[in-house]
């Protein structure tokens, strides 16, 4: 089964998609299983990360920011924003696909995880995502 | 089929768990499918390297440590010890899941290819594996 | 259904592999599922990025490069030549396995996406891929 979900992420940092993936789960009706979640953006990933205190997720924002700074006179690709380049960089270290097994009917997560849509522009326009679960 | 793997590594760095991954596809009994190793930490990550030398997985974790090193003065999520936030940032830039064919019954790893659990943290306790083999 | 898959990238970077992905989903016949790509490599990986300005890929390339240089004193692993550690390192940074959903008989992807083999060594030999297909 292959669901599409549109996010729309106020800005840069990480978005908890994990109801609405979890939602789509429920859908299936599987008791085991595998679900892949796919972002059809490349200024846009996923990660798995902590869902408890928020300071974890907008340290990761802020240290990957200072990882790949704009104005880096390094950059050929500047046409579309001095946020763009960077955003396909932070893509490339990130993940473009999550694959997260099914067990007894629900995403096999651990207690303090969450997935979450790390948006990497400033101003995104919505984002789309494939879900696709599968036995 | 959905199977639970735990795994206690001594430390921080690259732990193998191919032959226990490949013990889980074998009693699957495929000749053809895909594998999914997903990690239920925040803390800790999935990589797949190189099995011969063990020197190159002693550079990977000392040049990641490098990377992100600890007592930044940008981390605020500080409260679950210093190791904590460059462990939430090791397991972003690595993986939580890694996808395997399976062929002729067999992971189709390459001949140098071995699957790692990725600690991050200086005193892990036990890590939970989810592992998903399908058709 | 698994297929092997060999490409002979000219050198570093970011070199295309989306067509060839697409034959074998087409071969399979599913109007949905997931195709799962995965290098049997370690010194060179799979990254998901913008198929349009070319400008993008080189300067991908570029800041990887820079971002895990070579003759970096911290290297033990070094008999396999200058570009061997920083090709797995590399490799550890970007991904092993991607995975995207199939839609209406096609690949998931956005329009600006492409699949791409990261070679990260100077002078590879043929990279042997492994492409899952299921239901």
């Amino acid at each position: 089964m292959v669901r599409r979900l549109s996010v729309s992420p106020p800005g840069p940092g990480l978005h908890e998609i994990t109801a609405q993936v979890a939602r789509v789960v429920a859908d299936a009706g599987l008791r085991e299983g595998l679900c892949t979640v796919f972002v059809q953006h490349t200024s846009a990933s996923l990660t798995i990360q902590e869902n408890a205190d928020p300071a974890a997720r907008r340290d990761l924002e802020r240290w990957l920011a200072r990882l790949v700074p704009r104005d880096d006179p390094l950059y050929t690709h500047t046409t579309e924003g001095p946020d763009d380049m960077p955003a396909h960089i932070r893509a490339a270290l990130t993940a473009t696909s999550v694959s997260i097994p099914i067990a007894d009917g629900r995403l096999a997560l651990g207690t303090w995880q969450g997935i979450y849509l790390w948006e990497h522009r400033d101003r995104a326009s919505e984002r789309q995502l494939s879900i696709h679960v599968g036995p």
